[in-house]
C-alpha cells in the first residue's frame, strides 16, 4: 500500500512515499515559497503515484485542527509572509480523493518517535517530541492520543527561571521575548555570541545555560503530563548536549517524581536525521484509512 | 443502584453512598488519624450498605496507580506520619467483593469537575481542577481520560517566576522552596503576614502575588495540554480571587493562544462547596462498574 507524507516546514517542505512498514519508496523536497506554489509543486509530486492510499500532512503552524471548525485543515495566523489563512487540506483535496490527516509537524515527529518506540518494544503511552533549531515547539501524545481541546499545544513559548549568567539577555521571541524559544532556539547562539551554534564548542559555558533552560522545560513537562519519555530533536541537539540537560534535570528534579533511568527518560529521536514525521506520517496515514 | 465514594484527605476522609445519577444518599466524614483506625472506619460504614456495587477512591498522595506495579492501589512515599506505603485498595478488597477505582484525590474532583460539565451541555474532552488550600495539587483529563503514564501529575510544584514584590519570600514547599504550592498555598498567608489568609481583605497586595503565580500555573498549562477549562477549588479560591487572576492572565497570554471567553476557561467548581470529588467518585465508580 502507498501512503503519501508532508513535512511542510517553514523553510523547506519534504515529501514522502512510502508503505505501510514505514520504509520510504520515494522522497523530494523543495523551498517553501508561496502557498499556491508550494501546494501545487505537493500536489504535482504525489500525482505521480495514482495508488496513493492516504497522505498525512505534519505543518508548520499554528494550524486549525478542531475538526468542528469551518477552518479546519487551515494554516492560521502565522507571521510566514503569505501563509495566514491558507487551506492547506482543502487544497490537496481539490485533487486527491483518499483520506487526509493533519497535524502539526511536531506532532508528526512525536507520532513517529511513538511508534517507532513501540517497535522498539518499549511499553508506553505517552511521549513528548521537542524540536530545538531555528524555533522550538513539541508534541506529545497521551494515552496513544494527541492532547489539545482547544488546539495544539505551544510549548515552545513557556515562562522560565532565569540562568542568573543570562539575566541581560532579552531573549529573541518575537511575541515572549525570553520564553522558551526566545531563549534557546538556534539564532539565540548568534544574539549572544555573534557565532553560530555549530562554531560554538559545548564546552562553552553558554551550552550550561542553554542546558538550564531545557532542562527547567523537562521539568515542567514531566510535572504535568508525567510522559514516559520525551525525546528532543533539531539542529541544536547533539548527545553531548542531553549529557548537560539531563545533569541539570537531575538536580532540578531532585527524585521528586519517578522517572526512571534519566538516561531513557531524556532522549535523542530514534529516526535519525530529523526524519521522525515521516514515519510519524505514515502511521497516520494508515490509522486515518483504517479508520 | 449503590455506589461509594471515598475522599481520603489528609486532614479528613469524607465517605459517601450515592447512585447513578450522582446524588448523595448517605454521607460522612473523621479525621485522619491511623491508616489502621482511618480505613476501618471506612470500611465499617460502606458495610451498612450491602447493595454496594462499586467503590472509587480520591486519595492524597502520592499514590500508585500503574495497575502493573506491585504497589498499585498503595498511598507511596508521603510524609504523612504513619501512611507511607499504605495498602489502601488491598485493605478494601479484604471486605468487599465489588470493583474498586483509584485515583488522586484531585483527579477525583476533575472528574466530577468534568461530569459536571458535560450534564451542562459543556462539549469538553479535557479539564483541568486545581486546588488550592492547605496544599496545591491538580488532576488533568485529556481526550476524557486521566493522564500520567509513569504515576500521576505533581501539577502543584512547578517552578514560576517570581514576583518583584515578593523576591524575599522564601516559599513553604518543604521539597522545593518556592514552587507553586510554595508560594500559593493557605499556609503562606501565615508565612508572609502573620495571619491567616481568611483574615486578610481581597485588596491587599499579597493577592496580586497570589493571583499572578497562580495565572503562571493557568498559563504553563495552556500552553502544554490547551485544555477546555481550568477550574479552581479549595479553601484559598474565590470569585473575587478567579478576577484578579484572570486579568494577570490575560495580560500574560497575551492572546498568544486562543482559550475562548476567559470568564468561561477560568473558573470555580461546578459542585459547591469542594464536592467534585464526591462527584467524581460516584461517576469512576459507576464507569469501573459498567467495565
Ligand atoms: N551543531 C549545532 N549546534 C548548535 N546549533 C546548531 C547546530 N547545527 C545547527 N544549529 C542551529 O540549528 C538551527 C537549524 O535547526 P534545524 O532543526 O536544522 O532546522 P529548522 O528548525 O529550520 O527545521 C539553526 O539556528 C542552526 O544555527
Ligand atoms: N477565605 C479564605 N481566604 C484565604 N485562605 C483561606 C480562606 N479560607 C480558608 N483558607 C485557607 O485554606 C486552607 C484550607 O484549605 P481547604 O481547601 O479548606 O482545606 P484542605 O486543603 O486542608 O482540604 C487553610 O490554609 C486556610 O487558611
Ligand atoms: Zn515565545
Ligand atoms: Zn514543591
Amino acid at each position: 500500500m502507498l501512503l503519501g507524507s508532508v513535512e511542510a516546514g517553514g523553510t523547506k517542505f519534504v515529501c514522502a512515499v512510502g508503505n505501510e512498514d514505514y520504509r520510504i519508496i520515494d522522497k523530494t523536497q523543495f523551498p517553501t515559497t508561496t502557498p499556491e506554489e508550494t501546494l501545487q509543486k505537493t500536489v504535482d509530486y504525489f500525482k505521480k503515484f495514482p495508488e496513493l492510499k492516504a497522505i498525512s500532512v505534519a505543518s508548520f503552524g499554528p494550524i486549525e485542527l478542531r475538526q468542528n471548525s469551518p477552518k479546519y485543515g487551515y494554516i492560521t495566523n502565522t507571521p510566514k509572509p503569505g501563509w495566514a489563512n491558507t487551506d492547506f487540506v482543502g487544497r490537496l483535496k481539490k485533487d486527491f480523493d483518499v483520506p487526509i490527516y493533519w497535524t502539526t509537524d511536531v506532532n508528526g515527529s512525536a507520532y513517529g518517535e511513538y511508534v517507532m518506540a513501540t517497535l522498539f518494544n518499549e511499553k508506553i503511552n505517552s511521549l513528548v517530541y521537542y524540536t530545538i533549531g531555528t524555533g522550538v515547539g513539541a508534541g506529545a501524545i497521551v494515552n496513544g492520543h494527541f492532547i489539545g481541546d482547544l488546539g495544539h499545544p505551544e510549548m515552545g513559548h513557556v515562562r522560565l527561571k532565569r540562568h542568573p549568567d543570562d539575566l541581560d539577555f532579552k531573549g529573541i521571541c518575537p511575541f515572549h521575548g525570553d520564553c522558551l524559544e526566545g531563549l534557546v532556539a538556534g539564532p539565540t547562539f548568534e544574539a549572544r555570541t555573534g557565532k553560530k551554534g555549530q562554531d560554538i564548542p559545548l564546552t562553552d559555558h553558554v551550552w550550561d545555560i542553554m542546558a538550564f533552560y531545557v532542562a527547567q522545560a523537562a521539568i515542567q513537562v514531566t510535572l504535568i503530563l508525567r510522559p514516559a519519555k520525551i525525546v528532543f530533536g533539531g539542529g541544536v541537539v547533539s548527545e553531548t548536549f542531553l549529557k548537560k540537560v539531563r545533569a541539570q534535570f537531575k538536580e532540578l528534579l531532585n527524585n521528586y517524581v519517578d522517572v526512571g533511568d534519566v538516561d531513557k527518560y531524556i532522549v535523542m529521536p530514534l529516526v535519525k536525521e530529523n526524519g521522525s514525521a515521516t514515519v510519524g506520517d505514515f502511521a497516520l496515514a494508515l490509522k486515518e484509512y483504517n479508520k
